[in-house]
């Protein structure tokens, strides 16, 4: 099945495309990754991890182009998926992306926090299909968590 | 009908203030304004916007001040309000502001955070009605997009 | 009845454990502490609060160590807690602490956001069990209102 019909379902598009989902996230703290009220089911604050190390530390329009911006926050949102697919068995199982938050680090004077974002709302788009964008708000921050330039934040609606 | 009216609804409170809310914004990435799920309405954040064009651009407390800053969020909540109205088709179906976030720019040694917010508030609550107020939370970010000094994002509560 | 016995309430663990809530914070702007939409309790940004007075203003790793962040972090919780007692009348009610946004503002080269967010989530931890633990996201902000170091965000899912 293609990637681009429609009524494939989000696991058949990220296999289809040969997106691999890394490990999901294990909190760094007394928190969980994922909690389900209704059909609510609200993610923790994702970093850009690889094989569970941040990657992308350093500051947006500084040490880090908006290239690398856009990679962190593509690998945000992949560790993002892995933990709903972790808490949800199967991501066939979300019905809508409902809020998708985007927090960079950069410099004061950096203008392209949507471009940056869009690497995030890109990948969304592609497993869930476009017709169910999320909303989105994107937040230049003073500093995150060991330095990463990006924090994606997700809420989904959910099947029960 | 008076304004003060508590019977008066929102779509009739602006009218009789003369109200006119903007062209509802456009999404300028791989989102939309507004996602529905349940009865609750999340918008996407929302810059201050005058004819599409982002205004406000700086710092509050630096080039800007703190009456640019609460001009800018009065300007940003109408925004808000068009888009809440292109996906209700009325903002009468609005029952409950549940959550105001308003995002700032400001110098470091800035510390009416609150008062800038309560432009937002108080708008909110001349639409909305003194009874239904909003929990608030108020950030100073390092950064916003295309370099405004205020985001705001909503989240409302609509009779299905 | 032990503040650790699986079968104790959040309003017992408090009594055991001899913490006393602050009076609820009064808002300090047009809006509210508290909206409950379903059985979602939004609460607003929960500032470190001593007999009304913001206290630990400054920044951390500057002129605050990470020991006051702790600490301004504890008490904007137990400020937080005050404020959901305030509406639901017993904290018996909180099913689920469903997030908790805690935003900082640290020195730019600050890398220890979560242990000092790890001092809100442990609290909530004591009181609702440790089996109820809440997502998280832990942002380091430009500034904050009347320039704390610390505010707290909480969505709770309540029994109605």
């Amino acid at each position: 099945m293609s990637p681009n019909a429609t009524n494939a379902t989000a696991e058949e598009r990220l296999r289809d495309l040969g997106i691999d989902l890394p490990h999901p996230p294990a909190p760094f703290g007394a928190y969980v990754e994922a909690v389900q009220t209704g059909n609510l089911l609200f993610l923790s604050g994702t970093l850009p991890l690889e094989g569970g190390i941040p990657k992308f530390v350093g500051r947006i329009g500084g040490d880090l182009s908006m290239e690398d911006g856009r990679r962190a926050a593509y690998l945000a949102t992949l560790n993002a998926l892995a933990a709903a697919r972790a808490h949800l068995r199967s991501l066939d199982r979300v019905m809508r992306v409902v809020r998708l938050a985007v927090s960079l680090v950069t410099t004061p004077e950096f203008r392209e926090h949507a471009r940056v974002a869009d690497a995030a709302s890109e990948l969304l788009g592609t497993v869930f299909g476009a017709d169910r964008k999320s909303t989105r708000m994107v937040y230049g921050m003073g500093s995150l968590a060991v330095g990463v330039c990006v924090v994606v934040e997700l809420i989904f609606e959910v099947r029960m």
